[in-house]
């Protein structure tokens, strides 16, 4: 197999970037690794965690934006373990973020119905008034609550115990292994191929995707999530991809394009986040025996966070729209 | 009391033109409610009660904005008696109306969730996939349809032995006969205002009403509904002051202005008929006994009418404020 360790000094430009940055995130990736074992404190734990998949994830997703200048078979090898420990670290933190948001919208969902500001009182002449809906959702809100609360917290107490499990494990010990090899000398290949072109390839797969995409007019329909969580991704890419081989980094331009890629994946985030609610309180209506204002509270909830799922379709559109007016 | 019944030909033209109006609705009352009496058919006797409640609301309404021209106390008397009859023969087809527009969402939201057009399958690395929502909506939709029918056409049935009671009751003779005696000779006070000066107070009664609408941000609360429901009623007035005294009928700027009403008129009917849908469901949930599913797909469906009234707000909204750039 052709492959070349990268020289310092004499290697061709592509080359000695991709190296620069491969080597930086691996070295990151070890730190964190580091304080991640020596850390005590909770939150400390957790931040060393995020460093942790903050560099696996830029790893990755760099061994597969610029897979054709690096050794195919080395690199094909680590991507899918560095998603493997990425995804099980993750977790813990997401059920903790899940449950949290389903708590706030719970109450805001409540605090509604005790009632805002309301208008002068109009006549109602012509039908009787609506039922209170408010008795039947603060009713079931708490228990509702309760539930979720139950559910998410076993659920993070087990991501907790995987994650521990993983990083004991000899898998783990071999992709950290892997990133060491990284830090110190990155296999590539040796082939001459521009890195910006390898970026913008990762751009279009991002635009093409992002024009695939269609409001389905289904909000509850989870399948038509998919190509939106798809976007997420490549959009994620687009950036590592732009961190590698950034263009025209100082421009006006450039930095504009960055404050609105910024936005379109906040949007993505919160479309994730909100879907991923809106399944957590779906499977939580599942649960025997649970009353029916447990339920009917879990059914608004529901609806609630497939109203942000669109929300936040919305909100990437505008932010993508505006980014497209900025391209020149 | 001063009061002066009109001769054709020598009042003065405001009294003349609002005596007609209120003749031709008065009429209109006098020959719907025969034409409901004779009708065999369902579709018949619901075309019929519509008109009759369609006249009753122009004579009221008409009474309301224009009563310094009348006499007060017979106008103040027959007005709160046409709202009760308006009011009574409205609610066997606003329940039916409920029902089809409930069981018409139920159909979107599973239908929705039967699957629509999926994307490709994206990598879902991080996090484990969401629980599949489908199942628990499915299960309980059917059970909801099945609920909400029978409570709402028991509530129709009702509704209708009301209206029938009603109509032959000495109550409703007794405003028949004041819709009759309205037909011949209008109780006119022989006040020297303007209809227009009456039409325009109508109007800016309206425009502070809209002007006092702000969003509460509490989209489930149904108190905030209240001055929503009061504007629709105000936008009513103002349209049937309208018919009474016209502002350049045939003018570009008052077609386009007729347009725009006809679309702020509709979304505030959507926006009560969504409020009270969802009250519909919420009340259904508070159904003794009732399954966990059913109560989830209801609490589905309360968000989902709440979600309309949010959009139906909008709507106004958009049109409303078209209004005001057309407004020379």
């Amino acid at each position: 197999m052709a492959q070349r360790h990268l020289d310092p000094g004499t290697a061709h430009t592509a080359d000695a970037v991709l190296a620069s940055y491969l080597r930086a995130q691996a070295t990151e990736f070890l730190r964190a690794l580091r304080q991640h074992r020596e850390s005590g404190a909770a939150g400390e734990t957790a931040g060393a965690a995020r460093a942790l998949r903050r560099a696996a994830r830029r790893i990755s997703g760099t061994l597969h934006t610029f897979r054709p200048l690096l050794d195919a078979e080395w690199s094909d090898g680590l991507r899918p373990e560095l998603a493997w420990l990425s995804g099980t670290l993750a977790q813990e933190h997401a059920y903790a973020e899940r449950l949290q948001r389903l708590n706030e919208a719970l109450h805001r969902l409540t605090a509604a119905n005790r009632g805002g500001p309301a208008g002068p009182p109009a006549p109602r002449t012509e039908r009787e008034a609506a039922p209170p809906a408010r008795e039947t959702l603060t009713l079931g809100a708490a228990k509702a609550a309760a539930l979720l609360d139950r559910q998410l917290t076993l659920a993070k107490t087990r991501s907790h115990s995987t994650a521990l499990g993983a990083l004991g494990s000899s898998r783990f010990h071999a992709v950290a292994d892997s990133v060491a090899v990284l830090a110190s000398e990155v296999p590539l290949r040796g082939e001459d191929i521009e890195l910006r072109k390898l970026a913008a390839a990762a751009e279009n797969r991002l635009t093409e995707a992002v024009a695939a995409l269609h409001d389905t007019g289904h909000p509850y329909n989870p399948d038509a999530d998919t190509p939106w969580h798809h976007v997420r991704l490549l959009l994620r890419l687009h950036r590592y991809a732009q961190e590698v081989a950034p263009e025209d980094p100082a421009s006006d331009i450039r930095r504009e394009e960055n404050r609105k890629e910024d936005e379109a994946a906040h949007a993505l985030n919160a479309h994730r986040d909100a879907a991923e609610a809106a399944g957590a309180a779906a499977q939580a209506a599942r649960t025997p025996r649970i009353a029916p204002a447990t339920a009917y509270a879990l059914g608004v909830l529901h609806a609630d966070q497939r109203h942000q799922v669109e929300a936040a379709r919305i909100a990437f559109r505008g932010a993508w729209q505006r980014e497209a007016v900025g391209t020149p």
